[in-house]
């Protein structure tokens, strides 16, 4: 029996695991890894203290801090299940292994959109990709397309560019969503063509992608292009399908909570990070909000109710 | 005229500069100096990524970061007055210099509440703090005394029994202010002594902090009291006077914010950190919110009744 069981080792994760071990809660951090939405980032200027670190420096620095506490983790396992018990929870890991706990912090972060199309999840590896960051190297003067074209797709452009002779980027709209000055970059570089109105059809290829396909709505005719790697980035979805209708959510399945206390509908869970439905989606609020719910669930422990545990493990009077 | 100016350069006010950068807002940041709440702490063990980094050396960090951007500051002047002028707003300097601006971006952060006794300025960070959760765990197996009775005296009381061999609470009046709930818990440690109608009078020690003497009086006699940490708890105070009643306070004399935009209830005036109603003061809170108030103001800025500045300074249509 845990007092809290934090799941999800991103920055909300690490820092509800820092702020709950230096208050001598009884945690297990249940991970898959350390590497949150800010290991897939190449360079980060807005984490404020470290100017131009690497997303996956930074992301080890966050698993090295956590990892200097006494805090019980459990890595490389996801939380498939979590519901009610008693008058506390369970929350259920792939290997069939059950915890129980009082408290619970949802830090799982965000998951890439998928597109949903023919091939797409065969390729996934082989050519296809949702991190420039982490594949951009693999494709050293290769021709390789881009699916979206918002400011996430001019960034993996501008990723990519430093490696691929060409990038194709496919917008399935009229017009170019990117911020201004990305798109100065991005044409800059001389070596990325923008495909407005494109709607994938299929990634193609034997055992590796080898062609995207497309309809380009403009000319109403369906165009293969031979490419050598897929780039998708069509957005991100909350990692909380393992919650069922534990929680509410909101109608971009994010979790709705307490803007001031992270508490989510359900007494005793809490939601800290870019799972739940806070308005911007930056690491050092997501750090800030795993603080946040670490104190919001020692505060709940400590109360009457909790009788048992109370502050400092001493029970409450 | 700027289109953003930022009052204050703790680690929210440093944030938020980062942000606007960033983002190319017009912006000016005015700092009596870097040297916020963080750099009186003299060990940080939570701001994540960090591990066992100083106070002040965080506080340097964080001002060579927003120092590497292009954004204008002014530092070494308080404000003294912010005003509303025609649909804008004039901060004022302690030199007399008016500034023009569109949005404001309060991060004053508080100030403790002193003692105004000898021997206490020159032991801060020398075993005389004003934080329990920064600095409770270096009192592992000492013996510490907590100033002040009240709710924040037994709450660092109870962070420092994980730690400290043995705690004094001294409170000048002849009874506990703390509650009753708190006072149980306290005392059921065993570990807490309280010391009613205890007048302190100075610090004593060499370099560092090694002893309290207070006036003893019910005795009416002197008493030195051999320790090894004093955690002032007296109180603090938000550093919002120079404001007089531009914006909503609560009853501490915070600004009371929307706690998910944190907008104040003047329309483009924002507060970040812990001159706010936000219920926990913490660095990596205050540089979370100084961030949401950068992206704020940015949203702001953009509305169409503030036509001329817009995304990426590309008027909005």
């Amino acid at each position: 029996m845990y007092d809290l069981i934090i799941i999800g080792g991103g920055s909300a994760g690490v820092t509800a695991g820092i702020y709950a071990s230096r208050k001598k809660i009884n945690t297990l951090v249940i991970a898959k890894d350390f590497f949150g939405q800010i290991s897939k980032t190449g360079q980060v200027d807005n984490w404020p203290g470290d100017m131009a670190i690497s997303g996956m420096n930074l992301a080890l620095k966050l698993e090295k801090h956590l990892k200097s506490f006494p805090v019980e983790i459990k890595v490389g396992q996801k939380v498939v299940a979590v519901k009610k018990w008693q008058d506390n929870f369970l929350a259920q890991t792939e290997d069939n292994k059950e915890f129980e706990t009082k408290t619970i912090i949802i830090a799982t972060g965000r998951n890439a959109k998928t597109l949903g199309i023919e091939g797409e999840q065969d390729f996934v590896g082989k050519g296809l990709s949702y991190c420039s960051i982490c594949d951009a190297p693999f494709f050293k003067n290769k021709q390789v397309g881009v699916i979206g074209g918002g400011n996430a797709g001019f960034e993996t452009a501008l990723d990519l560019v430093k490696y691929a002779s060409k990038v194709f980027i496919f917008e399935s709209s009229d017009k170019i969503l990117a911020d201004e000055v990305l798109i100065e970059k991005v044409k800059s570089t001389g070596k990325v063509e923008i495909c407005l109105q494109a709607e994938i059809l299929r990634i193609e290829g034997q055992g590796k992608v080898e062609a995207v396909v497309y309809k380009d709505m403009a000319l109403n005719k369906e165009v293969r292009l031979v490419v050598d790697g897929v780039f998708v980035q069509i957005g991100s979805v909350p990692a909380t399908g393992f919650l069922g209708k534990l929680v509410d959510f909101n109608e971009k399945n994010e979790i709705e909570v307490d803007s001031a206390t992270l508490e989510t509908s359900v007494k005793g869970i809490f939601a800290a990070g870019d799972c739940n439905n806070t308005k911007w989606k930056q690491a050092i609020i997501a750090a800030s909000q795993g603080a946040i719910t670490a104190l919001s669930a020692y505060e709940f422990l400590q109360s009457p109710a909790q009788g048992g545990v109370g502050r400092n493990g001493v029970p409450p009077v």
